[in-house]
């Protein structure tokens, strides 16, 4: 049986979802929003179906609508890319129910750890380190006490999702009364529901992240672990492999907690375990789980040299297993910059519009992750992500230093975007001599470059 | 000791040797023509200088204007590239009297490997397998003589070089009468040498070729071998990593080959063997030893994940040894195509001008080694080849797939390039199904396609 896969994504991961499905000879059919009709992962799908409308309410994030285009085009497989509807369950849930294969996780392992709360029960049970936090909590007054037993700072987390929405750090009872009810308010406008929890704030901290793979049945394999730390409002903006900063020991630990949380549910294709590394004591903290590919999952590829789509495409249609642990091996070095429609000079705004030129840079180790061109209009209606520049070298050293090459290569005109901001901070003493903590950008980095200007 | 890198060499392979001596943390030295003083490999450079005016023999090509150049900017190693002098022993012996690291074999090398004659005897020595040939023939009474002992058809080479200059295939004696002075003369115009021997001629084969790297000492490591069936006029067009036509025992009979020939001489740094491959018979003759990193040499770093040019240059400045062999491991197929400013419509005509679209494809397993941009004047006087299209994926399917899906989305415009033609190429069912040889170009796919035009 020759399957067909329905891509229900935009931009450059449903490109790159197209490109590894139709090397595994698959057929392939996306679906877009009217503003995509035009889009390079229109141009390059077998067929393409408009799902509705811009907004992406009306089409992308509509999952009775892409359930319904996929069986009306005879497609057998679904694949959700990230963002979108890729961690509902009920979407998983609806492609079940209709016969279609859904290429994640099924909707018992995205519920269990997509409920944040649920998630760290899982960890506590399955021996991973956790944060001391709460359960959920009520309203201020609850809040307060809690914190009073948890020590200052605190930080407030939605139990419904991720992303940096409803998360707010207090220092004292003071924030925490002032911040609560608006990170609630943040978190029901986000999700649907602004029931929080709170955990004790590491403050200087790396955020890394294990990759894995498993097979529904209980075995998980690793792809090595990433290296986060440089993040803007708790969005990551470079993202690295390995992560460079953990001692050996330490490393091995984080893998095989991310295996035993996941392996307790039976967790089925690509998801990623995120922790907190406390670089001083050499502690972790089991921070979330992410039941979908990642937008930083190339920088793991590169250094395993596995297709992690084609291994997502393999094992949901039948047609490849699980590699063993022993498999797996790691090369060098690779990282990933998010280059972004935005404009750092104006407050980080984003900056649709047409792109007049468009240069990507070339050569051994670089890899450009995009659906963009010269002539491409990045529309306001969706995430400004624009591309991912992947560079891979021999070890970290050799890696950075052609990412700042690669960065003074790339020329993009039309639009505003972080590409010189990119190249500033790859060119920081401190980035490059990977001294740098999730707070490191926000808290060290742009003041100091806002100041010298 | 921080080493200081002269490149003695322009367009990609320049770019290419500048990028691997940064991440290394060496220093760069770039020698130019005035027409290149704005490339972009001098621009990436740490420091340029003009050789001379554009006509090579004026500057590429003058060995001791090059090393002039090189001691003068204080550079303390020189790497050649490909093409110009690399290949030339007096410029490695001009390096080592101005107490400058080559990056590549000695004199001594270049020259037993350089003279054909010579190669054939190391080979034959070595126990290598060689097709029934002459030594140096005199003249065209005596060619027929010895074609007559080899049997026919027979082709002449030249001994002192290669590239397909002097090289003509005799089906029989009025052939050789009518092709003899012929291929001498071209012989000498190409290398000052008008020596011809003989070679019975193998009609149907492929081109094999091994990659090696040798420590000086003995010690030769293979990177796995490729296959470059696809020429026209003996110029490869596409080139393969691994051979996929290779029963495993020959591939382990043939790196073999290559390593007893190149260790009998302690050859030292990079270089390749070549043979003709006989499909039907699965035996294979030694065709020649290319001193030299090779315009192809990509499709093997993308399958061995190592960096050649960077383990030239660690060996060269004693800064890296060789890996083990057994260290050496390949991953997935992988497939160059050579991008040439040629006009395929008109007798493939040299087509220089100015580029004023240029969109390289981009995505996972793509690579461009390119020094052109939008903008970029391709100069008369130079090679033109303009860029190198390398595709990476997990078996010579997948990387089919890919490299038609990457050549379909390549956008050069203001010249005529192969680009139509190449994809033509790998659309036809003889190339996917890998049934090729090396006429096939010329014998099977172009005149067909000329018929049907």
């Amino acid at each position: 049986m020759r399957h067909k896969l329905f891509v229900a994504n935009r931009g450059e991961i449903a490109l790159r979802i197209i490109r590894s499905a139709q090397e595994l000879g698959l057929e392939t059919v996306l679906g877009v929003s009217s503003a995509d009709v035009d889009s390079v992962g229109a141009q390059r799908a077998d067929r393409v179906v408009v799902l509705g409308p811009a907004p992406a309410r009306d089409s992308y994030l509509d999952a009775a609508l892409v359930v319904h285009a996929a069986r009306e085009t005879g497609c057998t497989a679904l694949h959700p890319g990230y963002g979108f509807l890729s961690e509902r369950a009920e979407l998983a849930e609806l492609c079940r129910r209709e016969g279609l294969i859904f290429v994640g996780p099924g909707p018992e392992s995205i519920r269990a750890v997509g409920d944040k709360l649920s998630a760290r029960a899982l960890a506590r049970q399955a021996g991973v380190p956790l944060t001391s936090g709460s359960e959920k909590v009520g309203d201020v007054a609850q809040a307060l006490t809690i914190a009073q037993d948890i020590g200052y700072p605190v930080i407030t987390k939605a139990s419904a999702g991720g992303g940096g929405r409803g998360m707010v750090v207090a220092y004292g009872p003071d924030d925490l009364k002032t911040s609560f009810d608006q990170a609630s308010t943040t978190a029901r406008e986000a999700f649907g529901d602004g029931t929080l929890y709170l955990e004790r704030y590491v403050e200087v901290a790396r955020h890394v992240e294990v990759q894995v793979v498993g097979d529904g049945e209980g075995r998980i394999v690793h792809f090595g672990e990433r290296d986060c730390s440089v993040q803007r409002r708790y969005q990551k903006m470079i993202e690295e492999a390995p992560a460079a900063i953990l001692p050996p020991e330490v490393r091995s630990r984080l893998q095989e907690a991310a295996i035993s949380l996941l392996s307790s549910i039976n967790y089925r294709n690509a998801g990623t375990v995120e922790f907190l590394y406390d670089v001083e004591r050499q502690d972790f903290f089991f921070m979330e789980v992410n039941a979908r590919i990642q937008v930083e999952h190339p920088v793991s590829e590169e250094i395993t040299g596995v297709d992690l789509v084609a291994a997502q495409l393999r094992l949901a249609t039948g047609t490849g297993s699980l590699p063993d642990q022993a498999q797996v091996q790691t090369h060098g070095h690779a990282i990933e910059v998010r280059i972004i429609a935005e404009d750092p000079e104006n407050d980080f705004a984003p900056s649709p519009g047409r792109i007049t030129r468009w240069e990507p840079p070339v050569g051994k180790g670089i890899r450009i992750d995009s659906a963009a061109q010269a002539g491409t209009l990045v529309s306001p209606y969706y995430d400004s992500m624009i591309a991912k520049l992947i560079v891979h070298a021999d070890n970290r050293e050799a890696a950075v230093a052609l990412l700042a090459d690669a960065l003074d290569a790339f020329v993009i005109e039309g639009i505003a975007t972080n590409i010189p901001l990119l190249r500033e901070i790859v060119a920081h003493e401190d980035y490059r001599a990977n001294a740098i903590n999730t707070r490191w950008l926000e808290t060290t980095f742009l003041p100091n470059r806002q100041t010298a200007r």
